[in-house]
This record gives structure tokens, sequence and C-alpha cells, in this order.
């Protein structure tokens, strides 16, 4: 299959460190003519639940590649090293501990999955903390550059998959129990619903909303942009992904509220 | 016009998101040969007037391009998206909220505008939220693909622009009211004036100046390079970009004065 | 010689300002098609040893290439710029304060020096406080686009070049006495010597360890990988460049014994 020689890079590597530089270096070792995005390294340390959200939301935007995505608390152990290729033919390359599984899904659903094994398409000795350089990129490298994934090892069912579910929100009654997935550096707030579950109580923009969330109780409208507030006031709009986010209009409603990702949330219509 | 596929890329999405990584995903997939400049992308949130400094100063070291800038605190109101196309071919994109308009004025005024609205040049629905990705990014790709500016919309009369205005250092008596610009990574102040608002008041290098800010009051050298100073001693120097800087050799000016962007400086002579 | 199109690039410039971004600028401009592959810009801030030692780390998984490094705290006094050429046909280029030697000493060790003073390769005139955009940034595009960097500048012999030794540990009765070279985002502790250091003390992995560090006298299994461990428990670990790292499975090891680079460790068997 003819792909584009792009990957695509999302870890939490941060930038404090070469890590991500480092990979990069890999990379272009073995295709020099190479691009790759950068998607995000700001993932929460070692939480693969951050870098499943926020690669599954991303994929819409990036081109038909394939996806390198590391975090993985558990490198060393036995944990597998994976590539999975989807019905739209995308690939994704990281550990198998559910990273990969929520992203993919999305792109057609797991087609195929092969285990990262031949030690043709690593950097050797491979060091038992960073793996990221020594398995994950190379493999990425070669695939983007021609490899087939069935190159890099043998088959692995997509049952066998370590899988991992965001939690969506649910309906109680006439209000949500939701959760923040993330925030970003504005201090908006992204909620697990799209605006069809607030359909399904009968709410609409427009709409005057009671949200808890944090020991605070707040009123907030459920308008079409942050604009539609005064500065300062918090709104609760779709955000750029068809989720719920909750914001202060030019404020940061994270530091105000002291929330983070995984906070509870409970949203229902405002009492008269 | 036949211009280098080359976007530079200035906002204040942060790297700690997926913003700028997304961006980069859309302009790849519109042009995958297309050459990316990541600027600068912790413009202090929201605040227009420092993405116009940096951009304005910035611009002289940039390859001829296409110049996306996103800082955005109006996005989803009517605020207008717009390519500028200057005097000497360059072209800014971005909205129309004065952002682009010092450094346009800089790369030889700006010729002609338009406002970006014409669908095929947008990632479809728009959201309100994100328009870097829905609007600026996609446009600016497609100009540097080879799109004219005048596809993406209808002209703009320049004087219908909003604009902006960087202040600059007044002087009274025998002192400057001066302003800092910007804080660098090292501490270094930025002040709004150059040498030559010095020379007016025949202050030369090799002076001894004081200067008052954020209720300090400090004696200071005029000198040629922070190396004119011991470690740890203030120093004022003509910085890279020809604007004075208040700095401390080896150290950090602005922790020491606790100065921000927007502290008010007076400049002056050392008396005897 | 003919070289692969490629820049690499650290320095202590950080990402919050437009630094990288407009020597990426100037780069682009001199070479166009050229590839720059950002390694590291959080060096601590004029910190020599730390790029030092990260720069000499990273080479080896980084393409052979030209390597522009700047961590510069006297810019703008005497010191001299440089390139300097190693065995294996790499070149680094950046301040003559020993910032290279480590890692052109891996790299085949120093062939040729020059000094970079040739006007037509620099940006004009030369600032005293940036010269990674008129000086550094534009020898290496220049040296990457086919420049010898004898064109550059005269001959400089190696041993007038500055150096700088990263220390090593030392062993001392039965212990070793050892600095942290470097500490990372996830707060793992990279300590100056190799297992073979260890060896040398008939310490294999599966000894127990006793580790003094800032006040802390620690119990710490000496182990092949982080997992080998409970989460929250110190180990010590072979890292991925060779050294020892002192660790917390899934923990950050630096925020709970408040230590950073240049911390002293004290290791040795734990006694019975």
């Amino acid at each position: 299959m003819k792909r584009s020689k792009i990957v695509t890079f999302l870890s939490d590597y941060g930038l404090e460190d070469e890590f991500v530089g480092v990979c990069h270096g890999i990379m272009l070792k073995i295709a020099p003519d190479l691009k790759i995005i950068d998607v995000h390294h700001n993932i929460l340390r070692q939480d693969i639940r951050h870098g499943a959200v926020v690669l599954k939301q991303s994929v819409p935007f990036l081109p038909d590649s394939v996806h390198l995505a590391v975090v993985d608390p558990s490198v060393g152990s036995e944990r597998r090293a994976v590539a999975v290729e989807t019905g739209w033919g995308e690939v994704f390359v990281g550990p198998d501990n559910g990273l990969l599984i929520p992203a993919a899904l999305t792109a057609g659903g797991i087609r195929k999955a092969f285990e990262l094994v031949d030690e043709r398409f690593q950097v050797r000795p491979v060091s038992r903390t960073f793996q990221g350089r020594d398995v994950f990129a190379p493999a990425a490298a070669h695939i983007a550059n021609g490899a087939d994934p069935s190159d890099l090892g043998p088959s692995i069912e997509a049952t066998d998959l370590v899988t991992l579910e965001i939690p969506e929100a649910w309906v109680h009654d006439d209000h949500l129990h939701a959760e923040i997935l993330q925030v970003d550096r504005f201090g908006n707030l992204q909620l697990n619903f799209a605006p069809a579950r607030l359909s399904e109580l009968s709410i609409e923009p427009g709409a005057r909303l009671e949200i808890r969330l944090e020991g605070h109780r707040l009123k907030v409208p459920y308008a079409l942009t942050f604009a539609d507030v005064k500065a300062g006031e918090f709104v609760l709009v779709e955000d750029s992904y068809h989720y719920l986010s909750l914001a202060i209009n030019k404020g940061d409603a994270a530091a105000k509220l002291r929330a983070a990702a995984g906070s509870t949330a409970i949203v229902g219509p405002q009492l008269a």
C-alpha cells in the first residue's frame, strides 16, 4: 500500500528533555525525507487515558499516515509493542496498553494487528526504559517508508489487544453524570458528552444550566460561543471536537474551579 | 505569484495541547510538501499586542512566505478572518483584530486585503472555538500552495482593517517615558525604544543611567554587551531587534524586579 | 563532502520565546529544503555542562549531519564561534566554550576546527546578544547546504579549543562518589557512571544498594527495569544511554528527594 511519508507523533515525553528530538533523529536516519508532525507531547505523565482521548480527537484532522503514540508506564515489562492497521488504511504504532484503541476504532476499526518483534526494525540493543526510541519510532519510520506492518512481526488477533474505554456521561433523572476529559491551556474544561446528550434531556442552546463540580454550584448559560457571555462569566459551549466545554469567556475556568481531568460534574437544568 | 511553500506560524496556542499539532495536520493534508516554521506559540494568552510585537520583530528574519498568526480572543464572534498582502509580496493570515498590522506595515505596507469566507478553503463545519484549525491554517496552506488570496473571499479596503499601534517611548524633559514590550526566557526586559531615542537626549553607550521601574530606582550602565558588567549586575544594552533591553548579566532581571510586559519605566541620566 | 541536508539543533533558548523559530527562519532562508531536528531547547539557562551532557548522549541517535548547539553565557564577549569537524565527518557548530567537545570526542574525535568569522556567512550586522541567529544558525545552514567549514574562517588548532570535562564517578573503598548529570521529565535522576563501575565493586543487578543523596539514606534494589519494583518504590536501573538512573517506579524521584543536576550521591552496597 502506498502511504504518505508522514508520521504523526504523540507522547508524554514532554519538551523539557531530548526524548522527542532523539525519536525524530532515529526516524530521519531511517527515512531522511520523512515528515513528522508533533501532535502533542505533554500528555499527562503515564496517563494512558489522556493520551487515548487526545489521539482519538486529533486523528480526523491529521493526514492519512502512520500515527506513532507513546504513553508507556509499563516500559520494560512484558507488555507488547504493536502496529494496528485500520479499515481506512491508517496505521497506529505504540504499546499494547489501550492507548491506540479508541482512535483506531474511529478510523475504520481494527483490521489487523502485529507485534513489533523483528530486530531488523529496532535500535539494538533495545533499552528497557526508552522504547519510543528503540522500538516504536523505528517501526513507525519503516512503515511510513514502505514496509508492511506484517514485516515487523507476527499477527495478533484484534480481540487479544488490551482495550481501553473512554467513559461517557450517563443520564440520571433530569441530569447528566459527567466527567472532565481534559483541560486545555486556556483553562477550558472538556466534558465527556456531546450536544445530543443534552437534547435527550430537552436541553438546547439558550437554556440555563446548573453545573455541580468540585464543590461549586454554578449557574451557566448553554450558548453557541464564548462571546455570548460577558468577559469573566461562565459559559457552556460545544467545542471544536463536538464535546461540551465549560469555559470562562476570556478567563480560566480550570484555575477558578481548581478542576482537572477526571473531576466529575453533574449537569442539569437550572431550577427556577 | 510564485511563493515558497513555507508557512510561518505564531499563536497563543501553547505547546501543552494538540492545537498546534492539529493545525500542522490540516496544513499537510492540503499540501504534503509544505514546510512549517513554528515561530512562537507562547504568546501571552489572548494578548493581541504581545503577538503583534513578536510578529513584527520576527518577520525580517523569516523567509518570504505566508505568515499565519492566531491570537484570537473574539473567536466565534463577528470579527473577520483576513489575508493581508504586503508591498513586498508577503501574505499575513489571521484574525482582523490588529495582530497582523504592525508586521505588515514593516513588510512593505498593506497592498491588498481579503476576507476569508470561501467555504472551499475551510474545514467545514467551521467550529466557533478553534478557527485556527478550521479557517486560518487551511487558508495559509492553500495560499502557500498556490492559491491567490483573492480566491478566498472579497476584497477589503486596507482602511477598514482593525488597527493596532505598539506604543513608543516619549521624551519628557531629560528622560524617556517607556514601557516593557516583552520579557524573554532569560528575564531580559525589552523596552519600547531604540538607541536613537537616547541619542536625542545626548545619551550614548558608556553613560550611566537611572531607571525607575516597579518601585525600584536603579543605577544602570548603558553598555554594548552583557559582559561589560560583572555577573549579577544590571546593564542596559541594545538587543538583537534594535530595542534597548534591561538585563542582569548572567541573571534574571524580570524575576529580580517583578516586572512584566506593560510595566512602565522612566529612563534618564544618572544625576551626580 | 556530501552531507545530508539536516541540521540538528540544541540550545538553552527555551520554547517560550521566538529564538528557536527565528533561527529556523534564518536557516530556511539560506536553504529552503533543509530539515531541522529540534533535539532539545530546554538546556538549563546558560548551563554549558548540561548542554554538553545532553549533546554527547544524543548524537549517536541523530543522523550524520551538522549539529548546531548554542548555550552561550558569554555572547557578545571575545569568545570565539567555531565549527568542529570530527573523524566521522560530522560537524558541530557553536560557541568555543567547551559545549561541543564531549560530543565531538565521541563522534570520531576532533579532526579540524575553524573560527566562524567570514561575514558572507553571517546575518549582518551581528548583534551582541543573539548570535544563534546571526552567526551560528547561518553557519550551520550554509555547511549543511554544501559549504566547507574551511570556507567560514581560519583554521584553529584542536588544542586551542576551550575544553570541558564531564565528571565521572570515582571509587572510594567499597562505594562510588557520584553526581547527578541530569533529571528528566519523569523525575528520573541520571548518575554519572555505567554498570561497569558497579561491577568493579562486584555489584551486579539483583544487589541491594544504599544511596546517600541530599540528606536521604535510601535502600534501593539494583534492577533491570522499573517494573521490577512496586509502584512508588525506588529502583536503580541502567538507562537508555547506559548510565545508572535512580527512579521511582511510576513516580518522581527528583521531586521526592528534592534533587537536581549537580547533586552528589554516594552509592555502595547495603550493609546487613
